[in-house]
């Protein structure tokens, strides 16, 4: 932490000096050309830029060090590998999980969860609680939905994640499925995030649409502090003033997450582009930015999906897109 | 709904209009150009453009109908008043509530509480339960918060509101407090917005930080679409690339929102700046584009302050802005 | 300059603090918890953060200085006042500058001159030269514009400000108008604040679009370290993710620039929402936030208008919002 | 273009309507549930939204054909290839520009030039006129730059690109460089955007930071309305809310550019991310995404860089960057 005061009495300077002493940090003071500039550094439970920004005198105050602790680097060199039935995160493999938006019965799952699985997927996904903008639109089959995906993961052989939107239906969901999937949304519901740390099921923590990577990882730290280490972040898509993408993909964050922690990361290209034509392409370089996985949306009817259609696969764009893929991570060194 | 197909063949336009007809919408059908615009009108429940964007030969499909009902002008012209205790949103006068960010203690906010409403605050604020970037930050002192705000409510006579996280606390929260606060974080939670519904408690609804003003919108459409008509909005800053100041204050949102819909609008320059000094005039900037009323945070010793000091008034700051307030008032017509 | 270092060698500490010395800094180096925090000030001109990013050891660079001198407060601590013909900002009064988005006629010129005139306006303003999206929308009438300008100008008594794109025709510019502008997409046209500073000209800079007030005052810097201190600064909306407004109208900025630098700020409410219904709250909001002026457009007959007919006000529009801004304007102490 | 109008009188429809029988459109009016919806479609030089936004009784205008001819995959479905020099974009080859951000000196420049050829590149970037956002950071060796640029051109036998920042200088650059790019901040710098489509010289015109799509395909329509067709288009990161990275690099814009245009497009990761760290992942997304080439920043000594040190790479990163490139390419039926 640094703080600058400009032309400061010798009180004020005093009187900042006084309260980090109060939080035993290594402190130094520099005076030049009328800045004072406090270098105070420490164990980061110790201080607090808010508790200094509004003394006489103080100018601002800048952090230099990270707010995450137990996601970084630091803490953990190794990359963490994440468990989820019988699929992987986090290996050498990269990891496609893919379906439908939304459970819509049981068949149009069946249908779907047997074609995935064939071309190479190692879970499915299938929304049972939706968050919609409108009230008027689809919520979602609810507790139907999760018996129905329960049912299709037994039959096909395949594990399930699906999204959890409520700090109630967290147990019941962790009966129904492999992963709970946090969606962009309630990235920061930390309600939910705690009651999801406690259930200790993988987890799927979605980026905020308008999250930076620093609140993003904040998120998971909120999960990792909570005692569940098993988190896979994925990268969704930001919002920015573009219009012809549903989102705009920020695929700068694959590489510098890897960078910064020791989790995971995949990419949903189908809301990172809301648009299926991009799909393709954009999975392709999600492999390039080094990413662990993707989630895709892939439909057996996309112009009959109850939501998403429009940025939903078939069953055969799916399987030619895996093919292409898998040459893709030869090149790479890594494999599907 | 308009749909815009190109180059389409006479079997893609017959399929598009047949789905059309299935939901009973007046629909017209204009070639120009290689281009063929249909045109669809009718009840909005009706059609929904995401079952139109994946067909074969469809380019694009634009909404030309607000989606949100209840919420618009058009469904009521005259004003809405919100009552909340004693405090009134929406009539002519204009609406003060202050208090710190957080509840700290009950000495701590009974002073708060005496100094703002002699000033002319007619609702007191404090968090219980507090939405925090990091698991490390002080968490609020959650259901002894919300006893002190009763006590302190009852001891001064005026009216409270905190904000609600938890749709497990909404019941309890209904018992201690006047006004629920739905936060910047939690405005598209919607299984909080339908328990905030059920409650039938007046509401204090923030804008998401990224939310666009259909979306505002659409989350209060959940909450009258519940059964719920006691709405207050509330502007406290949208994020955009500017680092200078916490927030971007979106005063364009007041005398659009305004237009738009029948609800009162009161604006938080607190949060929308995240920086005392900017406090005051952007205060009188709510008011000059037309706002219900202010929500601010004061606290009796900022530095002091467990959160967010950096943007709360003395109590002494804020009794000189008010003042500075009703003189514009007057001149504008108004009264505080 | 803040350097952070992380566990780096005493070699890799040596050759930063080499290269620190070389520019004659003072300079403190705080060894703690596996970092080491270099603390370097002193003439600007002296260091530059992009000369450490790169050396081995280095995590990170943090400037502490804000980079613009000249237009600082910390520079001259009184405001600054430019006139510009018969028109003054930055004193007590609030100006108003109006006029139509284009110059489209002499005919059209000379009837808003008289109206905005009467109604209170201190400068008429009318592009000759207009920077449009689309090359297939009206350019302006160039030089013709600019005669019309000035014989219009001359006929009424009111000053103009038309806004210059090529650094080629400041000259010419110059003898024709009383003061320059800057438009948005300019700001960081560097080679033309360069012609322009060299003019010696009043100058109204307008932000960019998608410019931090950080280089909007950097912006500014160009121009007065180039020799031309008659600056305005002219906050005109930023881009945002939000589509219900042309653009974010930012008057966080109006309080935040008054404290940051002495040049006077004036706000375009007519390019800040793009739409006419709102130009008059907002004008109220500007002046709320402490704006020393406004720039609106008007035209004699909007639907008629060749561009921006949708934000512009008639002239009886205009005249009534300026007798509502007399008497907010006296309640704050200012006259118009 | 639609016309929505709200309750309109038959004399209000009228007047739009005569509007429109002014311009020759095909024209259908459709009244519905209060809403008037006039669909009118034609040569897009004979409306214009403007036109009919300030009528009364209209609620909004929603243009629906895209702004943009020359440039779209309408007006030419097969790809654009540009050649300057010996460089070649838009065919099946993937072309690497690369070299350092300034010109520095003859030696530097040599030595880059030398090791980016035989490693792979195609052509050699250098500033000559840099624009700065502080009038105090270098501006580049101006004419003594373009005077280096052209004999290491020759010396070395590879093309070179450099930035134009002003009107007055497109011709001695023309005169000394194999490309002229137009750099982010002037890609509405429309004097200049006419005068590069006068020369005739190949352009690579950058996106802008806060540039949609659709503005910056309007900047390549200027250009090819010029009469200039040798338009290659680089993505090179937009402006965001995030501030771990410079910018976030948009590479949805790759594939949609490529479905909407038939010019080539190449990405510019060194800009688009602002760290060297992030080059090589995000060379690799970019040709996943389909990219036809790449402009990389590379310095003998990027710590001794007078200007983006920070996101050069050296030589010898570069070159390995280009074998694990190669690798990729062929897996996707490309080659460097």
């Amino acid at each position: 932490m640094i703080i600058v005061m400009t032309d400061p009495t010798t009180e004020q300077i005093d009187r900042v000096l006084g309260k980090i002493r109060q939080h035993d940090l290594d402190v130094h003071c520099l005076k030049s050309y009328g800045k004072t500039i406090i270098t105070a550094i420490g164990d980061s439970a110790g201080y607090n830029a808010e508790f200094y920004e509004r003394m006489p005198g103080v100018e601002k105050v800048v952090s230099i060090l990270t707010p995450f602790k137990l996601v970084s680097r630091e803490f953990r060199q190794e990359n963490t590998v994440v468990k989820a039935g019988s699929a992987v995160f986090g290996d050498n493999a990269i990891s496609i999980i893919a379906g439908p938006c939304a459970v819509e019965g049981y068949e149009q799952l069946l249908e779907t969860a047997i074609a995935v699985k064939k071309a190479g997927a190692c879970m499915l996904r299938g929304g049972a609680y939706k968050p919609r903008t409108s009230p008027y639109s689809f919520q979602g089959l609810e507790q139907e939905g999760l018996t129905i995906l329960k049912a299709v993961s037994e039959e096909v052989g395949i594990p399930v994640i699906s999204e959890v939107t409520d700090p109630r239906t967290v147990e019941i969901m962790s009966q129904h499925v492999d992963m709970l999937q946090i969606g962009t949304r309630n990235m920061q519901n930390f309600v939910l995030l705690k009651e999801v740390a406690r259930s200790g099921r993988p987890v799927l923590l979605k980026r905020g649409a308008s999250a930076t990577m620093e609140e993003w990882l904040m998120a998971a730290e909120y999960i990792m502090a909570g005692g569940n280490e098993n988190i896979v972040l994925c990268e969704r898509g930001i919002r920015t003033f573009e219009t012809y993408t549903r989102n705009t993909l920020d695929l700068n964050a694959v590489p510098l997450i890897k960078q910064l922690s020791h989790l995971p990361i995949i990419v949903d290209p189908s809301h990172g582009t809301g648009n299926w034509r991009l799909v393709n392409p954009m999975s392709k370089a999600s492999l390039g930015a080094g990413a662990d996985g993707l989630i895709i949306e892939v439909h057996p009817c996309p112009e009959e999906a109850v939501s998403d259609g429009k940025q939903s696969l078939t069953p055969c764009n799916f399987e030619q897109l895996i093919k292409e893929l898998q040459l893709m991570a030869n090149a790479m060194g890594r494999v599907i």
